[in-house]
């Protein structure tokens, strides 16, 4: 399975007057996470959007279990979760670099869009990169890659 | 039962590229409607953590439905949801002024800590400031201001 | 003179850890200022921007007096200071509805763009807009309506 | 001089709809500068504040030349400009990494308040932190780092 692990600090801006995060900027950081997760996976979402296809948040649960705070580093891990055939399905876990534990948890549902913002089906293409995501490491495992029931794809 | 009511305009700076409102944005708008309800009940937030008292959001849920525009007027809908011992939970309906529809629905937990951020029980006179929310209207309806099983408070 | 006058509550979102609100935050309350302007002028910038004229921060003058505080009711007044063939600049106060004083006084440049973000000229519609808010309020003062040497328009 | 040099992506957040960065994002990403300059000095502003001493931006100059878009990889070198006994001045040059031409200038001054929110000196060990900034890289250049009428101290 192919993750993305993005680290970096926390910004001074992120914070709110009770000293910690503002919980909103974990949605912002979750994204950083996706777009890091596609390229790795070799797709670029500026590209895709440039082509006239958008993937727009349509859920977002969030659990917060700690507080990060300013200047602190921070790690998000994001993993595709589940693929559709219209909506993709990523989580995400936010910790502390320094092993002090969870963050937060989260999973956000997102629906493809044209350029005309109507909801479509994953293009070919983008659906075969975002298996990659679902791909065992080993050689043996290639039951995502190749579609069928168990593919995740539904 | 009391709600808030809060209508504003969408703001340049909360959209984004895709030409919409950034989804991150719907937990600050459900922030405003969560102050205003508390001082519709007759209680100040801002006076509350003054007091060493704080609600921190502990999970969200989010439902995005139809897109917000820059300088559209939308309305935030908020309404107490769940009363417990240490913690409450509010429910948000964002929507169009005009009728176009629901744009979101949020729900979100928020826990009670104290001046050290520690998970604490709501104060006495907190609860029994919420517990106005769930009131209805008439006079008759005297069974959420009442300590009791089906209170809401578990 | 033709003046926007908008009052707000600082948002929770827009503090940060010193427990005032982000200087940030102040450029955003100023474009909330000029989207007024603009309607009470008689024009709409969302309106603007889909006919594919885009006015831009090019420059940004801020200076900080005090500070406000979540929940603090602030006011800001915009003001047209200077209009161009191909730029415009805004003024704006920033102040607590309550008299406590100014927050901030700020200044942007905004240079007009076309719908390929090429600078462009002002067109003479939105000009003839724009010169609206240097009219005096007395019947009398037409001198900024009349093109000229002296209208403001360089 | 020591100067920050940072790096990174723009966020999709951190876009607005006429597809580009908003300008505050700058004021952001210019904090995010000044942290890092400090902790290349040997200090950390996040500790500073916890002894009771912060900087709070005064005034803030602006000139935005270019714009960033969303997945573009900027960088922010920011410098101590100006030091005075109870003020200090950052500039910040953004650029895109790919020497595509500078995005932004910017200067901040910062006043240095005390616990109380109220105005003071800047502390003398954080002036000499600071004063590391201006020492010349070579061992000849010794001026700024000796109190006197040219080390820009004032």
């Amino acid at each position: 399975m192919i993750e993305s692990v993005l680290e970096f600090r926390v910004r001074y801006a992120e914070t709110d007057q009770m000293g910690v995060v503002h919980h909103a900027n974990y949605l912002v950081w979750c994204e950083m996470g996706r777009t890091d997760l596609l390229r790795r996976l070799g797709a670029s979402y500026a590209q895709l959007e440039r082509q006239g296809i958008f993937l727009a948040v349509s859920d977002a649960r969030m659990r917060l279990r700690r507080s990060a705070r300013y200047d602190d580093l921070v790690r998000v891990r994001t993993a595709l979760r589940r693929l559709r055939s219209r909506s993709v399905t990523f989580s995400y876990v936010v910790e502390h670099t320094d092993g002090r534990g969870t963050l937060a948890e989260v999973e956000t549902d997102l629906i493809c869009l044209d350029s005309a913002r109507s909801p479509r089906k994953l293009p070919a293409a983008l659906l075969e990169t975002l298996r990659r995501a679902r791909a065992p490491a080993s050689v043996e495992g290639t039951i995502d890659v190749v579609a069928g029931p168990n593919t995740g794809v539904e």
